[in-house]
């Protein structure tokens, strides 16, 4: 196992994702001096149960020479005034945050004394609280590193060298395409499993039947409407650009599979099923 | 446990559905004589190592005093004419099929001589092969009887007893009923699946990156698009009106969304987000 790189860490945001980094860092022992800081009273109980020291302080950033950012996306924009004010020069400043545009810009207003990459790691859970935190979360994870123009070499080097330590795998690319590839693997699947509560509750509401039918599959389709809301709306409207497109051109497609079957058009229904089904097969085995 | 109350059974489909309907007869030995029956022979190979004894020869229901009928829709609404004529005077015919108005109105075409009744267990895997056939895959499901005009209490009283017997809860309805809630809890999130595949494959087309980025959410969400193609057109077909009317429905409801969040609607969109995940919570603890 690798030294993470750092002597001291600030984790801002101790829910699913900063309270896994936490926990993996916490595997270095009295090497990294760990703070987690959340201005949730609970949350911080949870974290220091679990044995991670916890501050509802942001200020208590200063002293790090690494910096996590894990709250949603606007909260981690708007603490980067603070971390502006109050970071230590020479810190690195990555956040974990699921859009990237917006606070690539915001990053970029840092001082340059600072040392700012946005991050994503592209793995989750429906909790999103500390009690469901754990240190191997990231493992075998693919973690989205957006540098900035003014990211030095040896800046994103130690951001890719902490990712490695959690145990994900680092990929570089710019904010604008992070943006649009999780708008259709993360955002659109959420958003349809919403929509898919949405409408269901409507017919559970005309019969009650409705859900004592619902099996496995409805679960899985429906598992990510169970996410956070706070955050998922930061998401969502942090990349709305991309997700209100994405989801007409997929009402038009669902149009397209309606008029399919409606129509019994079965030879043109079968080859986009088929489609669907090898491509899926191959994706996950 | 009790005993499945006939003494010859005949399965007809040896798949995910009738295979594990073989496999939990099996459990009582040589108390039931058992016949599954499949046209393919490598499924009938499968359910030989499984220890279940295999024709392919649909006129072996002949001596069954219970008949399941575990293929694709369109296909059981054929081997009924065979049944009819070939099936023993006071035959139970059940059908495990994912639709039920098309089953049961050939049902009601089958000789007096006959107790037909309807029947659907609300539980699966992608995986439709022998290979996936489990003994216990009924245990705690909801499993839907649709009797006919014609089904006497006696007939769905042992329809039930046999349901029980499986581990599944037996759940009546009538047909149209069936095939509308279905559309909603099974149809619909499968074409979604289906449709989430398709238009993230476009996406994978023009940037290789996009499935690199998918994780355990997109598995989730596109889990039902691996599922049989053979039978989910089977199934959507025999359901067209209820399943076309939804998925404009929902296309609609998807728009909705896409406009709020377009315009930056939090409010509105917070409301359905929170009425979702809520929703969700109650229903999978």
């Amino acid at each position: 196992m690798k030294e993470p790189g750092f002597e001291s860490v600030a984790i801002v945001g101790l829910g699913l994702m900063g309270g896994s980094v936490a926990l993996a860092l916490k595997r270095w022992g009295e090497s990294v001096a760990l703070t987690g800081i959340d201005n949730d009273a609970t949350a911080r109980a949870e974290a220091i149960k679990g044995g991670i020291t916890a501050s509802g302080d942001l200020h208590d950033i200063a002293s790090a020479d690494l910096i996590v950012l894990a709250t949603p996306v606007r909260s981690i924009v708007e603490q980067l005034s603070v971390v502006g004010e109050y970071a230590k020069t020479g810190a690195l400043i990555l956040d974990l945050g699921s859009t990237k545009r917006e606070i690539v810009a915001a990053m970029d207003s840092l001082p340059t004394r600072l040392n700012p990459v946005g991050g994503h790691p592209m793995c989750g859970k429906e909790s999103a609280s500390f009690r469901a935190a754990d240190a191997e979360l990231f493992k075998g994870a693919p973690f989205v590193l957006t540098p900035l123009p003014r990211t030095t070499p040896a800046t994103l080097d130690k951001a890719q060298a902490f990712v490695r330590t959690l145990g994900a795998w680092p990929i570089d690319m710019n904010p604008e395409r992070h943006d649009r590839i999780v708008a259709a693997v993360s955002h659109l699947p959420f958003a349809v499993a919403a929509a898919l509560m949405i409408l269901t509750t409507k017919m559970a509401q005309s019969d009650e039947m409705t859900f004592q039918l619902a099996a496995g599959g409805f679960r899985d389709s429906t598992r990510l409407a169970a996410s956070d809301t706070r955050m998922m709306l930061d998401t969502l409207l942090t990349n709305h650009d991309n997700v209100s497109q994405l989801l007409r051109a997929f009402a038009r497609e669902l149009d397209m599979v309606a008029d399919a079957i409606a129509s019994g058009d079965e030879s043109g229904l079968r080859a986009v099923l088929e489609g669907a089904a090898r491509r899926r097969r191959e994706m996950f085995r």
